[in-house]
């Protein structure tokens, strides 16, 4: 028996991954009302803030209690004892989306290596990719994530707001995105850069930068990662 | 008959897209020595800097000649008469690839509404989206796309260093990535942003900061695009 307290996305997908596979029930982190009697795991699917204050309100149990943060260290489950450990699936959970579970990275760290191999048996019920990794490494991931996922989505925001303007709806360029993604499956971000920056193309870029004249936010964040580019690609 | 002009991955990957629905023949655009006696279309595909020189050394012909750039206007070609236009596939081309012609979007301008018929019709042969756009606009695409696919790959780039500093290779990344791209087709990127800067997270923020402390080039990226997600973003 699987105990997720949580109320948001995390919660919601993991919960989704589980059900078919074994029990799980979802607790409600502020009540704490539904908590199972006996679970084997409590997953704390809450924001990093909030970890700490769940914790706390869990009921005596002989669960391995993980929490399920990219970037809050195990530590913060001492309190707890030997049974704790981290659970991170990494991925972006939109409640409205659709996911394929098994091809969902968890990333596994345990107070001692019996808990450690109970959380890899536990991912295994869905996913394909377990790999253990302490609690700086982790924060690394999810740095990485933030700048790979949340970023891209941010400036696919900004394609959007520069097309609407000539009427064009922004999925004219999903083609183009999950091919720069798929690219990245046999040549390396250096390998597979493309575009005017790595091309050295001034004149582009001056085009460019005229049509973005009126909108600061956007030339700021086009500037920079183009000089980034020209700084880091050139081939 | 399709002459394409050029020595890049643009005409490399015309031809592929071209070469079982039609004839269709490379030209050297140095030399143009094998340019062919009567070709019914002329795609001139080298850099910006290029198209006015090789558009001129083009030998007297009837075909439709037809720049592919996405920033430059039609109007160069105009000292090349009336059978002028823009032939524009919307994708990343990297001759290691492989693609899917279908997908590729191709915006089509020209000189007068039989040659936007014709072109319309050349770039159905492996295309199922194609568009009519004026100079203007496709400029917007093309801009557009670099902050899309170019931007978005510099930003795999930066997460593929910061991972092998912890021995991770950024492949773990490309579920989640496939899936930030995959969302985009049934919510909008406001709908579908997540990740600390739209939850107003400031103590994962802080974190990230702090992991980036020894990376000027990276903190300034970060802070940009987190600021533009928390000003612009916010649920």
């Amino acid at each position: 028996m699987v105990a997720i307290i949580g109320n948001g996305n995390v919660a919601f997908h993991l919960f989704q991954a589980f059900k078919e596979k074994t029990e799980v029930i979802l607790v409600n982190s502020h009540t704490m009302e539904n908590f199972p009697e006996n679970p084997d795991f409590v997953m704390i699917c809450v924001s990093d803030d909030a970890i700490n204050a769940v914790s706390k309100k869990i009921p005596d149990t002989k669960a391995i209690i993980a929490h399920t943060s990219g970037c809050t260290p195990m530590d913060i489950l001492n309190h707890r004892g030997e049974n704790t450990g981290v659970f991170y699936p990494l991925q972006t959970f939109s409640k409205e989306a659709k996911l394929n579970y098994k091809e969902i990275p968890v990333f596994i760290e345990g107070r001692n290596p019996e808990v450690v191999a109970k959380l890899k048996k536990l991912a295994s019920l869905f996913s394909d990719d377990i790999r253990e990794v302490d609690s700086f490494t982790r924060k690394r991931l999810h740095l990485s994530s933030v700048i790979a996922c949340n970023f891209t989505n941010a400036l696919m925001g900004i394609a959007h707001d520069i097309l609407s303007e000539s009427g064009i709806d922004y999925s004219v360029l999903l083609p183009l995105m999950k091919h720069t993604i798929e690219k990245l499956n046999y040549l390396s971000p250096k390998e597979a850069q493309t575009g005017p920056a790595v091309r050295g193309d001034s004149k582009v870029i001056k085009e460019h930068i005229k049509l973005l004249e009126d909108k600061p936010e956007f030339l700021n964040i086009y500037s920079l990662l183009t000089k980034y580019i020209e700084t880091n690609n050139v081939k």
